[in-house]
């Protein structure tokens, strides 16, 4: 099986869906189709929806309801990725290469562009639920919506806020990263094991997967900010220093910090055994994961 | 029947369940908590809820489900606002007499809490559906999200936005209207129907009487702009005119907008006519609004 293969057929699927369920620009208001569709087309690595897919996929799901949840899962990513952008947050000028949101479409917008995203994203599940009459459909919402809010992604965003420029403990450091970064990956693996009507220990063996997986995912960035080359990365390297952000690698250097990536992996490797076959792309994607330079 | 009384009753059984559906103060995020709280809580009219219980209840709904729905039409609102309020947006510094959100807490966890309390509304709503397992309820989420976004609330937000210090002509100004604050308020009174389980036609009058409600309580405001005393609306008056913004008012002066406002509430009551007695309630209130002088 050439895994690699597979992963770039799932991201041109995904890409076909989201630029489906995104709408093109229309009306008085079509400004902010366009502020939506730039940054949704900007290059991302469609990393959680291709893990909600993945784990759909492991758990034996069939059917079309995985896809727009994992492009949801998308749009509250950028959505995020917009707002993290703003001068008044990172204030950062470029994403992967391109110039942030703001920086083309101004700051109103921009805010505006992340509000309509993440709305969209609710409405985007909320249709296809209600196209599908199922229960499950439900479920993987309620995961979403914990793991984006103030429990999750949204907490971790604001705990990064107030820890710039402050010397913070491991266990902060710990709770950004485990909610700003890893509760959407872990809701992605565990709410795609829902849709596919998972039994219950392959739920819970995809969201321990998905939570050592977005660890690692996290802390593999943090080392790329010090170790990875501004071309590489599309983005300003040493931009955690710059913002003053306390990362595993600046609490517990690199070597440790690589070790523990090494070991993250290792763990989340362990948790797809029992799948046999149908964990072998997680498997495999983990480890690709791990060895990115960008 | 005193509706006052029953009004301000309805308003502090809202008060209780938002208070319940909007978590105390906890963990390292606990600063969002109360920047989300204190907007919350802010001394709102909770007119978009208590719309949303009438409705339910003209149709004869019954249990508990239409509060947590109730609840998250007021965390939309208050979302809105909070980023309304923004520098990138109106650039208000104060809202109901109070400071707003960004003076207290700054510009980005100002936008971390409309954030945090748009997906609050979905996670509200998700739970609630959930447990009551009712597809109800799935239909009043898809009308509220699909008003919450581009084709609604936000797609006002933006044409008002991108709309400042520019020549506009009615039909603009009717996009605005329709979409900024009537779209919202006409998914609290077709939801808080649905949720009643009202009858098709129960629902098309309800989501016609909310129109017509809307659109005279945003003209009315634009009135209020002009008319009241800073004292009396607790904001800067003719912040309108400040911000470089076309009202109905400045479009067809004061006295036709007066007499719009007057025939729209005319037809919104109309709408109430075959809910005999349990349509009363929502009769005066369309009358007791248009009374209002804040």
């Amino acid at each position: 099986m050439n895994f690699k293969k597979e992963l770039d057929t799932k991201v041109d699927i995904v890409n076909q869906y989201l630029d489906g369920f995104i709408p093109q620009a229309q009306g008085y208001a079509e400004v902010i189709y366009d502020a939506m569709r730039y940054s949704s087309f900007a290059g991302g690595k469609r990393l959680r929806p291709i893990l909600m897919l993945s784990a759909f996929e492991a758990v034996g799901g069939v059917g079309e309801i995985v896809y727009p949840f994992a492009c949801a899962l998308e749009m509250i990513h950028t959505f995020s990725l917009i707002h993290d952008d703003l001068p008044a947050m990172d204030n950062d000028d470029y994403r992967r290469g391109k110039l942030t949101n703001h920086k083309v479409y101004g700051e109103g917008l921009a805010i505006l562009a992340g509000d309509a995203l993440l709305n969209l994203a609710f409405e985007t599940m909320i249709t296809a639920t209600k196209k599908h009459r199922s229960w499950e459909a439900i479920d993987a919402m309620d995961v979403i919506a914990y793991a984006a809010g103030i429990k999750g992604m949204i907490g971790g965003q604001v705990v990064d806020l107030i820890s710039e420029n402050k010397i913070i403990d491991l266990d902060t450091l710990h709770y950004i990263h485990k909610n700003k970064t890893t509760a959407i990956i872990q809701a992605a693996l565990k709410a795609g094991a829902l849709l596919g009507k998972g039994t219950p220990e392959e739920i819970e063996a995809l969201d321990k997967f998905g939570y050592c997986l977005g660890m690692a995912f996290q802390i593999q960035d943090d080392i790329l900010d010090i170790i990875s080359t501004q071309e590489e990365l599309g983005k300003p390297i040493k931009s955690d220093e710059k913002n003053g952000k306390a990362t595993f690698v600046s609490l517990k250097g690199l070597d440790f910090s690589k070790q523990y990536v090494k070991q993250l992996s290792q763990d989340a490797i362990h948790y797809m055994e029992d799948f046999k076959e149908k964990g072998q792309f997680l498997s495999w994607l983990s480890e690709y994961l791990m060895s990115r330079t960008y």
